[in-house]
């Protein structure tokens, strides 16, 4: 046992779930505690220009690290944050918020303090965190050790937010605190594990044609190795749905594409609905990636694999890991998989081969195709950017961030400032529209105040294509306020290395990207294209939801 | 009784409470209801960057307006929003907040769609909104008619945000609707008013020195003009609170200045606190405001309004309004106040003379203070603008917007968006820092779409001085990244009319000021100025804080 003050000890346990970013904005009732930020030795400060930018940022870095932290104040910058945290909550990221109160007397008393809604109570933010979080509390001197090693440890536990109030009289407060690591949960799965591996076993034995699902929350739960070894053993059809893309090795043999039920290839459709069985492996069927739930996989079908249970021809088995099913099923593949039908990937879906002028969405994503390289880490934004990304066939050990469910656009700006930040030496690539560039753009000033060198491919479409597909194509709702984008990272920075390019030619595209091959600086590429044009699946997608917007 | 759809019966309500624009960002939630918005000939649609800006420039508006109304789509967008409509609820501004939502059967059958959190369940949002809202409703095709009018009423009763969940089908449905506009609540208040005006006379009566402290709840249940009457009478002490300022005539005999408890001027503070009776008309005592609440205004000596009661030397009576106490007060005062002392105006505060070379807190406000004209709309955020704000005396008619309840930094950008868009033939004059402006910046390019041309006040004190003065001075957490604001303006329009001005020493100030004085464009004059000066206000009050802070 030893003392710290509580600040003090929370940066200890956070640098203990590998977090060694904080990001944030301060805030009076947070100064105490950013004290002990900025003292500590290995949990550096990084700032954001405003709150929700922080919150993506956490986001984009709690992908790319396996987990984050957010400082924000009370009242105004915890709530200005909550749209971001919300994301964090529906698309499984765990990221620790910490909210600096007011004084724990001014709360009791419930004086009119600023940053409070004047109506003496201090619970309004909290009650509204804990709609979009796993776990909350309330710290106090004598409930901190516990209550902060709680609330982490269901934060990773589940990968979702977790959220501690932290009054600026108690981040200062030194308490007893234990020296070990809290013990983390100890699941005893064992004999649901035989269980489920044998009724798994019944429904492949006489498989012929079985394929892989996997999705968003298989990569949370960092699968991608588990994956990868089964699939060697028999490249049976394999896909993603867009949310988990990157989760499977898209080198490996087998791969055919990006599932999108009625808005894949024909190939890829047919690839994991026309099978005996289909293994689903962290897989949640969204509207926007399904083209409105027209997935054909009935449950008789499916072995599903979920953080928490699987099922097996709709019979359920609980609690079980996502790993420890996956390495139960092992044994039952390995017996079984020779007699399983290979991928048909002759016919594979690839990006179309076009000599398109202008810079068509064919044109963009086939130049994008070529860009890539190993180990980049890739964002897109949801719109056209997600949606043509969709049909990339990544490099080994690139990875893909993207946000459709929760679906907030301009999240990815500020979101490649935290990825970059995990990893200062990979290359980060940034592909968003103009419309929304303009929520979040601020943080092009923290990436050059950090010296972050991410290449960004702005769309300048002229305002939001996707809503215009959906509805509205020629409302003036759909048109944004016309920016000079190749300006804005000179105007965020008054030591600007940066460099600016606009291109309207796909020739012009490409030599630009040439050029990006030999020298790394932030990079910022205004991509002039058509306002009605569309990547093939989002053309899909829309239409999907314009009926169901309509109905 | 007539048919309309949903959307439009919206609408005819917002305009019969004053409304004529929503702000607000499209989102294909609420893209029907946006066809009905553009369809409309006395709404005009003004669409904003993000969010957040959208509610601040919303509330801008209402406060310059009356009333105003905003759009956001489901989740994504309404939580971006909900630190704005916190900011509105806690300083009493009416903003109807419109969320358009998934189609009422998605709702139903728990679907997992975009912008929700996958969870099946769609009350999250509207249970977090119910936090910082007067009245909401989900709308149905049955109960649209009559919610949308509780909800409008409410707001507009309580001056304060309403919520409206409204499903894209719902929006489109046809309902019958009444002719009649709902009538507004009518308080039975006469016996309530006769006792208050008995006790007020009680108090009254023997006292010599009578003084009079305004409030912004006076401001926001538009008092003004009884106020100059009553004041008309006898040219008592009076003052205001900064967030109230601008409610009294400030150039009407008898206004001594800002009141501040401690942190006024000896002057001042007598004014107001060495009395028999003092007048609180809609005051609400803020730490910020008061230097840590240092005011001595014992219950026994004060007769206070407040918006739905009011109370003498102790003794409540309720329900009366403010504007029946004070016209209640009226002959009373009329009976009296020829015995109590006129206000001693010759020592009154005034900004101190200087001759500072560089741009110093005292030359800058002295300049401002030459600088305004009547009628002007003056916006100072959170930090040295609005605590400097507080020592100007504002010419007739001029109007002052603060926030320093919620104190959200970077609200007033796009509430000057908002203040102007209620007033394009005012002058409007943002004075702002640099750490606040960096929030919520993207305003800079609605303005310009927009026609606009506000006069704005960049201070570069070089990050968030308002923190370093109560905690942190040299701290690297209040340094920020360092922008090239003169090129903001051009880098955020295409077609950019503004000019741009960087000046460091007072001359420069000043004959900037003179030239504007003279033709009228968007205007960014960056102020650069040593990060360590405060206003006198904000000295004392930070000194405060920090106390708190620490205690």
């Amino acid at each position: 046992m030893k003392t710290l003050n509580v600040g003090d000890y929370l940066l200890h346990r956070l640098q203990q779930a590998g977090i060694r970013h904080l990001f944030g904005v301060p805030g009076d009732y947070n100064l105490q505690f950013l004290d002990s930020v900025i003292a500590h030795p290995e949990i550096a400060w990084v700032g954001c220009a405003n709150e929700l930018n922080a919150a993506y940022a956490a986001d984009g870095y709690g992908r790319c690290n396996g987990a984050a932290a957010l400082l924000t104040t009370f009242g105004v910058g915890e709530l200005s944050a909550i749209n971001g945290i919300a994301g964090s909550y529906a698309e499984y990221v765990p990221v620790i918020h910490i909210v600096g109160a007011p004084a724990s007397r001014a709360q009791q008393q419930g004086d009119c303090v600023h940053h409070s809604l004047g109506d003496g109570d201090f619970h309004h933010f909290l009650r509204m965190a804990q709609e979009v979080s796993t776990a909350s509390a309330v710290l106090t001197a004598e409930n901190a050790a516990e209550e902060i090693d709680r609330v982490i440890a269901e934060a990773l536990d589940q990968h979702r937010p977790g959220y501690l109030l932290l009054a600026v009289d108690v981040a200062a407060t030194e308490i007893t605190v234990p020296d070990a690591q809290p013990v983390a949960h100890v699941h005893q799965e064992t004999v649901v594990a035989t269980a489920f591996a044998a009724a798994a076993e019944r429904l492949l034995a006489p498989a012929q044609r079985v394929a892989l699902l996997a999705d968003f929350l298989a990569s949370r739960w960092q699968l991608q190795s588990q994956l990868f070894s089964l699939r060697q053993l028999r490249a049976i059809p394999a896909a993603t749905l867009l949310m988990g893309k990157g989760v499977l090795d898209e080198q490996q043999a087998g791969y055919v594409g990006t599932y999108a039920a009625e808005g894949s290839s024909d190939q890829v459709r047919r690839a994991i609905e026309e099978t005996d069985v289909t293994f689903c492996v962290g897989v949640r069927f969204t509207d926007t990636l399904t083209a409105g739930f027209t997935q054909q996989l009935p449950a008789e079908r499916v072995i599903d694999l979920q953080p928490f249970h699987a099922t097996v021809g709709g019979e359920r088995f609980a609690p079980l890991s996502m790993a420890q099913a996956l390495a139960a099923l092992l044994p039952v593949y390995q017996r079984h998989c020779a007699d399983w039908a290979l991928a048909d990937t002759a016919s594979c879906e690839e990006i179309e081969q076009n000599d398109d002028a202008v810079i068509s969405q064919r044109a963009f994503w086939q130049a994008m195709q070529r860009f890539l390289q190993p180990d980049d880490i890739i964002l897109a934004d949801q719109g056209t950017a997600a949606f043509g990304a969709a049909a990339l066939r990544l490099p080994p050990g690139a990875q893909l961030l993207v946000q459709p469910l929760w679906g907030s656009i301009g999240y990815t700006l500020p979101a490649t400032f935290g990825a970059q930040t995990a990893h200062p030496d990979r290359r980060v690539i940034l592909i968003i529209g103009d419309g929304s560039a303009q929520l979040t753009i601020q943080e092009l000033g923290s990436m050059q105040r950090d010296g972050q060198q991410p290449i960004i491919f702005l769309i300048n479409n002229e305002g939001y294509t996707v809503e215009r597909a959906i509805h509205g194509a020629e409302q003036r709702y759909n048109d944004i306020a016309q920016w000079n984008w190749t300006a804005l990272p000179h105007a965020m920075s008054v030591q600007c290395a940066a460099q600016s390019w606009r291109v309207s030619e796909t020739v012009q595209l490409t030599a630009v990207m040439e050029q990006l091959m030999h020298h790394r600086r932030l990079t910022l590429v205004e991509v002039v294209m058509e306002k009605q044009d569309l990547p093939p699946l989002l053309r899909k997608v829309t239409a999907a939801l314009h009926q169901r917007n309509s109905g």
